[in-house]
């Protein structure tokens, strides 16, 4: 089974052009299939502060009004995910951005409205994914860079990026040997929020369930968390959460960062 | 050889949330390979107002400055391409969105200051194109929709959209019969700009140079036509311009609008 590196990035990679030109260049040196999901809120903020539109959060999740729907589909759609492809273009590696509704990559549905009502998000499983056309692109050598947009019915949605991560993985998890790495602004799951040095090298489910249960886990990291065990349970052989600058010099092994196992 | 039809869109398509419907189902009803090219100029100029990004133009091409190329790749590469991608798939054609640097699809150049510094444009011929990636993409059955936008050392640019729908005919001309289509505000070329119904049916190149040199051709479809002469010196079999709820309705005819040849 061929290896497969599956790669979340988001603001701390993002927003720091020297950041964003270190990974770009690490991403690129990796000699193995690889997929590039990105997030990019803190942009879609700042540029919707200059719009007059507000942003609005539940439980650290976007609610998606039309004006809002639009910045994302103009700032993860278009500034980030072009960004990113010219950069890993002119890095020499060949790239093609999917956002949306491009290639029919995903069966999504808007979100229904229950308690709280999301506006334009999207929600997919692993059973939306067109593994086929997927397929098709990895095979001819282009690697795939995700924004965090589905689509439904002529709509663009707004999409969790780490769901798009995670979503994929599990897809591809029978076809690939998939790791899933999720970079983020802390060194891994820390043991101790205050402390940055208290990374936990390794977490199962059960520590897991009860750091949640304490409430000793920061809410930025309870999506994440909850969308790699999602993945595990379904067939991704390892999740490693991190620092991109840590976790990318040495993709293939666990050297640094969380690794999420059953 | 196998009709291709290659489709360019502006303003009077995507301004109006009823004339890009009407498209769409006509586009998608089109019965034989085809590629669409969109502009997005007048949004990108209503956007930029909101951001405070002043439009400058010389002889009808935009001045990219930094902020204006960030506006663009928002606004054409995100809001418009991925808005026509879901459109489109939602009615049934399925649409991958090219921009940039996706599949090093052109080997573009940022054009060097002579008399005038238009910022960050690109500039491509038909020798840029990268034919092998985009048969692949005709050949598995998935129209590709095209922003106005390239990239070269990892910066997008912005890039007339007329001049890749010419591009683009002129590279795949010699593998199929390419109908080069631009649709625009105006019935046709007019004879007297003044009189909507003074359509030029066919123009060869005799009578545009005279035209042109009387000046009573309008500046906004002089690159237009130019760019048009170009395809058809270059081997494109046919360009025909005029209104897209027209050309669109029985495209593989020329029922209305002007037909271009030598």
């Amino acid at each position: 089974m061929d290896k497969l590196f599956i790669i979340k990035i988001g603001g701390q990679v993002l927003d720091e052009k020297k950041a964003t030109q270190d990974f770009i260049r690490d991403f690129t040196s990796i000699q193995a299939t690889r997929i590039l999901v990105h997030g990019g809120g803190k942009i879609a903020t700042r540029i919707g502060e200059k719009l007059g539109i507000e942003s609005k959060f539940t439980e650290g999740r976007r609610i998606t009004d039309e004006a809002t729907r639009d910045l994302v589909a103009m700032v993860y759609g278009g500034l980030v995910n072009r960004g990113l492809v010219a950069q890993l273009q002119s890095g020499g590696c060949n790239a093609i951005g999917i956002a949306g509704a491009d290639g029919n990559i995903f069966r999504a549905r808007r979100r229904p409205v229950r308690d709280i009502d999301f506006g334009w998000v999207g929600d997919i499983t692993a059973e939306d994914v067109n593994v086929a056309f997927l397929q098709q692109v990895l095979a001819s050598g282009v690697t795939p860079v995700f924004a965090p947009l589905t689509a439904a019915g002529g709509e663009i949605l707004n999409t969790n990026a780490d769901t798009i991560a995670s979503v994929l993985s599990v897809a591809l998890a029978s076809h690939y040997h998939v790791r899933l790495v999720y970079c983020f602004e802390k060194r891994g799951v820390l043991r101790n929020i205050e402390q940055e040095e208290s990374v936990i090298t390794h977490l199962d489910e059960k520590e897991y369930l009860s750091l949640r249960k304490k409430k000793r886990l920061a809410d930025g990291i309870l999506p994440k968390l909850e969308n790699a065990f999602d993945a595990i349970h379904r067939g991704v052989h390892e999740v490693v959460i991190g620092q991109a600058r840590d976790l990318l010099k040495n993709v293939g092994e666990q050297t640094a960062g969380t690794l999420i196992t059953k």
